[in-house]
C-alpha cells in the first residue's frame, strides 16, 4: 500500500504554523473559474469558499497577495508554458479572462503579481514582499491545485515559508489531479487542511 | 472524462525539441534507490535505464548535470522540507546515502549541484550553467517523479528550457504518484516519452 | 596604484562576445532622463545614443528587452528600495515618468519588464526570456550606470550571459559614479566598450 | 556638486533597522585577505574588526551566515565571472585560499553557502534561510566592498531585507572603489555606518 511507504520512510510530519501569517490567492481570475476556458471541476466552488478566508485574512490585517497569468498583448513573452497550452496567450492585461473575479477583487494594500509560469513566486516580487513583511506561514488558495497552486506551494516552501494548502479553497479541472496533488503536498511540502479547521484552530490558539 | 477536459481546453500541445540538448539527472543517490530510505517503487529500475541515456549524452558531448540533496553536518540549513521529512537531514556531505550511485558517477566536466529543496534549479547554479552553455532542451531523469523530478521540470520550463521527461528513466516510491505526475507534466510542462523513442527520434533527425 | 593591483591579481581578462546577441535597455523612461527627477549628468545624452544601437539590434533581429520601474498605484509593493528613495513610488503604471521615452518606444515582439528593484533580472521573466531565445551575449544600455545598469550587468553575468556594457549608451546623474562603475564592471563583470567600437567589430567579425 | 543631486532627487533616506537581525559575512576566506591573491587594501583590517561583530551577533543569537567562493575541482562550473578573473577557479573546495579565515570560523548552527558569483544570495539558499528565520535587517560585513559585498547588499535589499553595511567591517583591494561603493550603497540600498555606532545604537534601543 502506497501510504505505508510514506509513513515508513518518515514523510508527512506535522508542520507547526507560526505567525505572522500571509494569504496567497493563486490565479482566481475569470478564465480559471470558467469551464470553457481553464476552469471546471471544483474550481468555482473553491473560489466561493475563498471569500470567507479573504475576509478573515483582512480582518486580521495579514499581508494578502493575488496572482494573475498575464502575457503581453503582442505575445512577445510567449514561453514554454504557452507552447504547451497555447490558449494561455489570450490572458492579456485587459482580457476579461485575466481579471480577478469580482468576489475576490484585491483591496488597497494587497499585492497583485503578474506571471507567465505556474508558480506565483517565479519571476515576481512575491517572495521579497512576504519576507519584507516578516511572513512565516503562508495560506494558499486558488487554482489549479495540481498546477499553479502546487508549483506555488513548492516554491513557498523552498523560499522558507510554511505553506498551508486550504484544501477546500483550491480547485482543479480534474478531481483526480486535485486529490493526487493534495496528497503529495500534505506528505512532502505543506500542511493540508480545510478552511474551517484552520480558522477554528486559529481561534483556539 | 478527465482527459477530455484537457483536450477541450487546449492542453498538451506538442513541444518541439530544439538543440542544443542537455541532460539533468535528479537525485540518483544511494538513498533514493534504497527502498528503506527514500526509494522503492520503480526507482532502482529507472536508475538502471539512465546508464544508457548518460552514455548517449556523453557521446554527443551534451552538458550533463546531476543533483544531490545535501544538508550541513550540523543541520544549520534545516528548512521546511526537512520539517516535513525529517530523515532528509541525514543526507550530509559524506553520508553514503547522499552519494551518487556508482553506475552514474559524474565524469569530469559535469556539473554537480547540492540542494536542500525539491527543485534542482532552486538555490543552485543550474539555470545559469545551462544558459551559459546555450542549452535549449533539457532531458530530465531521476527520482522521484512526483517530487524532485516534477519540481525540476516545472522550473526548467519556467527558466526557458524545453523539458523532456524521460518516462522510463524517472522513478517514484509510489507508482500512482509516478503516473499522475507524468500525466500532469505531459499536459502542461514537458514532452513525456520513453528513452528509446527519444533516442530513435534523435537518430532520424 | 589601484590599477596595478587589479592587473597583478589577474582581473580584467577579455571576454569574447559569442552570438546569439541580445539587447537590454534599462529604465530609459522619462523620469530617468529628467534632471528634476532621477536623471541628470550624462543620462539624456546616453539615451540619444541608444537610438542607433536599437536600430542595429532590430535590423539584426536580436531579442530586445526594456525595463521600467513600476510600483502599484496604492503603493502596496513599497519595498526597501522605495524606503531609501521615496520618490520612486511615484513611478506608477500610468505616470508619464515611468513611460519609456518616445525615441525608444518598444516595438512589437520586444519584452518589457516591470520591476521595483535595481536589477532588470530580479523578480522578472528576463533571464528565462533570454535563455529561451538562446542569447549568449547581452548588450546593456540604460540608466543609471552605477545603479540599475550595474545591478543588471552583475545579474546578467550571474545568469550565464556575457554582458557588454556600452559605455556611451549608459548614463548616470553623477559622472564620478558613472566612471567608477564602468571601471568596476570592466575589471570584474563585463566587456566595456563604446557603441561604435562594438558595431565596427561586429561588421568585421 | 554630486551630493547635491542625490539630495535634491530624494536619495539617501534613513532606513530604520527592524529586528530580528541577522549577520552575513561575505567571502572572508584566506584568499580575500591575502594581498597576493584577491585581498590587499583594507581587507585584512576589516576582517580583524569583524571578530567583535561576530561575537556580538552570537551573544544575541542572531542567525549568522558566511559565504565562500568555491568552484568544482574540475572547473566544470566555470562561468563568466571566472572568464573575467581566471584565478578564481583556484578557489576549490579544499584549497586553503577558499577556507574561511581562522578568526571567523563558522560555529555550529551557522549557514555556510558556496557560490561562484559575486552575490551571496545568487544560486544559494541564503534568502530562504533568512526568511525562514524571520530576519528583517541584515548586517553585512566582508570583502570586497565594491564586489561581493555590494552585490550581496543589492540582493539583500531586493529580497526584502534591510541591509546595514558595516563600513569598517568591509574591505576592498582599492580604497577608491571601497569609498565609491559605500557612497552608492548609503544613497540607494542600505544604511552605512561603522560597527561601534551600530552596536551603541543597539544598546540604547
Amino acid at each position: 500500500m502506497t501510504h505505508d511507504v510514506y509513513e515508513r520512510q518518515g514523510f508527512g510530519a506535522a508542520l507547526l504554523p507560526q505567525p505572522p501569517f500571509g494569504l496567497l490567492v493563486v490565479d482566481f481570475v475569470n478564465g480559471f473559474v470558467d469551464p470553457d476556458r481553464f476552469g471546471g471541476g471544483n474550481c468555482a466552488e473553491a473560489a466561493d469558499r475563498v471569500q470567507e478566508l479573504l475576509r478573515q485574512a483582512r480582518a486580521r490585517r495579514w499581508p494578502v497577495a493575488h496572482s494573475r497569468i498575464v502575457f503581453q498583448d503582442d505575445g512577445a513573452d510567449a514561453n514554454v508554458f504557452a507552447a504547451k497550452v497555447p490558449r494561455l496567450l489570450g490572458l492579456t492585461e485587459r482580457a476579461p479572462a485575466s481579471a480577478i473575479i469580482d468576489a475576490l477583487t484585491p483591496a488597497a494594500g494587497e499585492l497583485v503579481v503578474r506571471k507567465t509560469v505556474p508558480s506565483a513566486f517565479f519571476g515576481t516580487g512575491l517572495a521579497a514582499w512576504l519576507a519584507g513583511r516578516g511572513v512565516r506561514t503562508l495560506l494558499v488558495a486558488g487554482a489549479t491545485t495540481s498546477g499553479c497552486v502546487r508549483a506555488s506551494v513548492v516554491d513557498a516552501m523552498s523560499w522558507g515559508f510554511r505553506p498551508i494548502v486550504v484544501t477546500d479553497c483550491v480547485g482543479d479541472r480534474s478531481l483526480q489531479a486535485h486529490e493526487s496533488s493534495l496528497f503529495d503536498m500534505g506528505q512532502k511540502y505543506a500542511t493540508a487542511l480545510p478552511r474551517d479547521d484552520f480558522l477554528d484552530a486559529l481561534l483556539k490558539a
